[in-house]
């Protein structure tokens, strides 16, 4: 015998839709900017950064910190070079990951290091970084520049440590969330809590929007590493089955490692470890994680750091800025995507 | 009949001693902050970057910055963090010219992309660089920070600009120029400059430290350049005919180039294309360099970018500082290692 499960209230699922709406106006401002300041005299370096930053990235971080101006009420237009900023470093990482990762596909078509090489990769990544800080010095604002130092040399740091954990079956879930912390969150946090500066905000609503901004991210990198073993995910920008053939121990491994038999956890040893790459092979891997729900699983940990995010913002008044940042961070755990 | 040529005056070759000497007290407190600076939590980082680090480079751009402070008789101690940040900018894009070159061989010994692999070599890179700049927030001159920045940004284009000539036989001394002096006269030229700053100088000597740097860098880089070809020079940090095999059009090649024979062209258009990377290629290459006076023309370019150099500080009255830089830019032109 079995009971159908009538929801009490029928729920929308989370939009994107007023985020969009909140930040299309100072996103325009901020692409700008960006088409702006990756041109150069070598023409090589627009081609290869305009490869990838037109190649239909959602520019989320820098819509972060023109929602949190938003947010703030600020009138300014401050935040428009430092959205670009934040961009510029984020596609640096990008480069960079594709090189180290040795990618093949990036947001859908072949990543810059199949197209430009790798060596021309590295460098136009560095050419983005060193950017992005002249971006932030025109700002002039030593505390911004403090805080996107730091997130970038803990974003560097955070790379690192992943690459070193990569194909150790015995990551630890907390070791996972470090790395994550690091790689993905920081600069989620350095975004947000910018704004807050920029806007002359206290200090209780600059750590407010740091901890909405860091949430947030955690939760968006964990839905990213579900979503590569989600049968029911749609093709996403990267390869299928990427993190698995590269030996990155991601939560839903490492749950599905933890939960596993011993017979399962010879297959993940051996498939962490890089004998086992073939399309069956990850077959099984996404079978063995769906028998033990670590996909769910890893979606609801990242449920837990939306709420957190959510309730971070509750120092702010109610406003359809908080509202659209609210239902972002829903949707950063909804989406299948 | 042949005369023995006397020289007039029996003059000493020219020697790095009093620039060692002038700042060897400050180059103690910048190795210290060096040590400080380029640990983390994620041993790799700093087994990485003491292997490059710890690795006998001379450490020439931070002494530049401690030589210009001591010759603006500058008394305080925040040179030291920034001639750090100089240091690890540097040391950031050697390790990500190997990536890049594919280099075996740096300063003597294996290349960290060799030992540690091109992943962790361009992201360790990346933490240095970022590293860097916090070091320069935590001075929290906006001035220093533009300066630095600015030159981190060119020297990305410089190496940017460097990729994209390779392997490209036509290249022309003034593209060859244009990029030397963005990927490495640029930090000379910022190294010596904020030495002014941090000393509180005025504008004329600002632009005199900055000129200084900028022509010892280009006669630095002509000299190392015409090192890779120079029969009598000892053996260099770096593989000997790397820049041959490379496919790098450096001024001995382009001058090489311009002055030979059809037949010699054609052998130039075949090496500089990859097509000729024996040792007996390397071997015909020198020769051919040599037969035209190639590396001494190269020499003479630098001893007038030297000269300039030594000329620009006449602006700050003489000291022992100021005769022991002019010497050092001697001792750029003169040194076969």
């Amino acid at each position: 015998m079995s009971a159908d499960v009538v929801p009490l209230r029928p729920r929308a699922e989370p939009s994107l839709s007023p985020m969009l709406a909140l930040t299309a106006q100072g996103m325009n401002s901020v692409n700008a900017v960006i088409l702006d300041r990756m041109q150069s005299e070598v023409p090589l370096i627009p081609a290869l950064a305009g490869h990838l930053i037109s190649g239909g990235g959602k520019r989320l971080r820098p819509m972060l910190t023109v929602a949190g101006a938003e947010l703030c009420g600020y009138q300014g237009t401050r935040h428009h070079k430092l959205a670009a900023a934040v961009e510029f470093i984020h596609t640096a990482t990008l480069l960079h990951d594709d090189v180290v990762d040795g990618s093949d596909l990036r947001r859908g078509k072949a990543a810059a290091n199949i197209v430009f090489g790798n060596p021309a990769t590295v460098l136009v990544g560095d050419f983005l970084f060193t950017r992005a800080f002249e971006l932030m010095v025109e700002d002039g604002s030593l505390k911004v520049l403090k805080i996107l130092s730091g997130a970038s040399s803990i974003i560097a740091e955070g790379e690192v440590d992943q690459l070193v954990a990569q194909r150790h079956v015995d990551t630890s879930e907390e070791r996972y969330l470090s790395i994550i912390g690091s790689k993905t969150a920081a600069l989620f946090a350095a975004a947000t809590r910018i704004a807050a500066v920029v806007a002359e905000k206290s200090e209780a609503e600059e750590r407010a929007l740091d901890a909405y901004g860091r949430n947030l991210g955690i939760a968006f990198q964990l839905v990213d590493d579900a979503i590569d073993y989600d049968s029911e995910a749609e093709e996403s920008g990267k390869g299928k089955g990427d993190d698995f053939r590269e030996g990155k121990m991601t939560l839903p491994v490492i749950l599905a490692y933890a939960r596993g038999s011993a017979e399962e956890r010879k297959f993940w040893q051996e498939a962490i470890a890089g004998f086992l790459t073939e399309d069956e092979d990850l077959a099984h891997a996404v079978k063995l994680i769906n028998r033990h729900g670590c996909v769910d699983a890893t979606r609801e940990r990242a449920r837990y750091y939306a709420q957190r995010a959510i309730d971070a913002i509750a120092v702010f008044p109610p406003s359809a800025a908080r509202d659209a940042m609210a239902e972002a961070a829903l949707f950063a755990v909804a989406r299948r995507y």
